[in-house]
């Protein structure tokens, strides 16, 4: 079976977002048991202008959702981008997964030259949905998960890197 | 053209360790116009049991180069693992770059189902070539570049999200 549009996007956000919500479990008991306000790691930033925990969950869960739907031709769920809280980020990854799941391989497999659409910093701008995924979501994606994952390991939490690749 | 095992493989690796070349490159200018010792940046840990940022390079470089080889049944390029300097750093990356281009699309393309077998903490474990890159190179790949990336910005490096993605 060759590699297709559908194998390199969705079970990649749904492996990975799961591996994100349990890492945030474990944050959760962390914090609990070092008497941490949640809303410390989850303002945490590595540089004082880099975004704080919560945006890199809030972004890597655009990726995906946003990468299934131009892909299928759908509309994207849209989120209020409001959450404060660690059981709030886990729902917000939880629908994302459950987003992702609906679309199935029918409506991603074959849009590698599927022209998508999308606003940069203000700007439109325009890929074939092979690029846009291989070199735009893919690294965005991933960029926003490693970065929550630094920002915790960080500030203390005992993850490693089993912990962001998920089990093999 | 449908999604091929080099699109998603060979391109990503080539411009990603660019754009890594560039951000060292530019960690070379901040250290010299702030009078900062480079091996400090180059020992630069987010948490004392991370690696430091020249191990996150040199990781970087062999999930590149071993996927290139494992996924065209070559031997891989063996370096020394001995980098300490920026120069030594970009050499590791430039030879990692060349090794990889080197290896065509011609060998790489139809490997999804080819068996790996690489060592892990010692361990030997197989997997078929897709699930090889797609839910272990590309993980880790992105994983330490952007823990790079990261211990720059954290270290105040002037970099953006556009440096780690590159041009679009």
């Amino acid at each position: 079976m060759s590699l297709s549009m559908y194998q390199a996007s969705v079970p990649v956000f749904v492996r990975m977002l799961d591996n994100l919500s349990r890492i945030l479990e474990l944050a959760i008991q962390y914090a609990d048991e070092k008497k941490i306000d949640p809303a410390v790691l989850i303002n945490a930033r590595l540089a004082p202008d880099m975004y704080p925990l919560s945006r890199q969950v809030q972004i890597a869960t655009d990726m995906a959702k946003g990468c299934a739907a131009r892909l299928a031709g759908l509309e994207a769920p849209i989120y209020d981008d409001n959450e404060t809280t660690f059981p709030e980020l886990l729902a917000r990854i939880a629908k994302t997964i459950a987003f992702v799941q609906s679309v199935g391989p029918e409506k991603i497999d074959g849009s590698e030259e599927r022209k998508v659409t999308l606003k940069l910093r203000n700007q439109e701008v325009s890929f074939l949905g092979q690029p846009y995924l291989v070199h735009f979501v893919l690294p965005n994606f991933y960029f926003h998960i490693t970065t929550a994952y630094a920002i915790l390991r960080h500030n203390g939490l005992a993850i490693g890197k089993k912990d962001f690749i998920g089990g093999l």
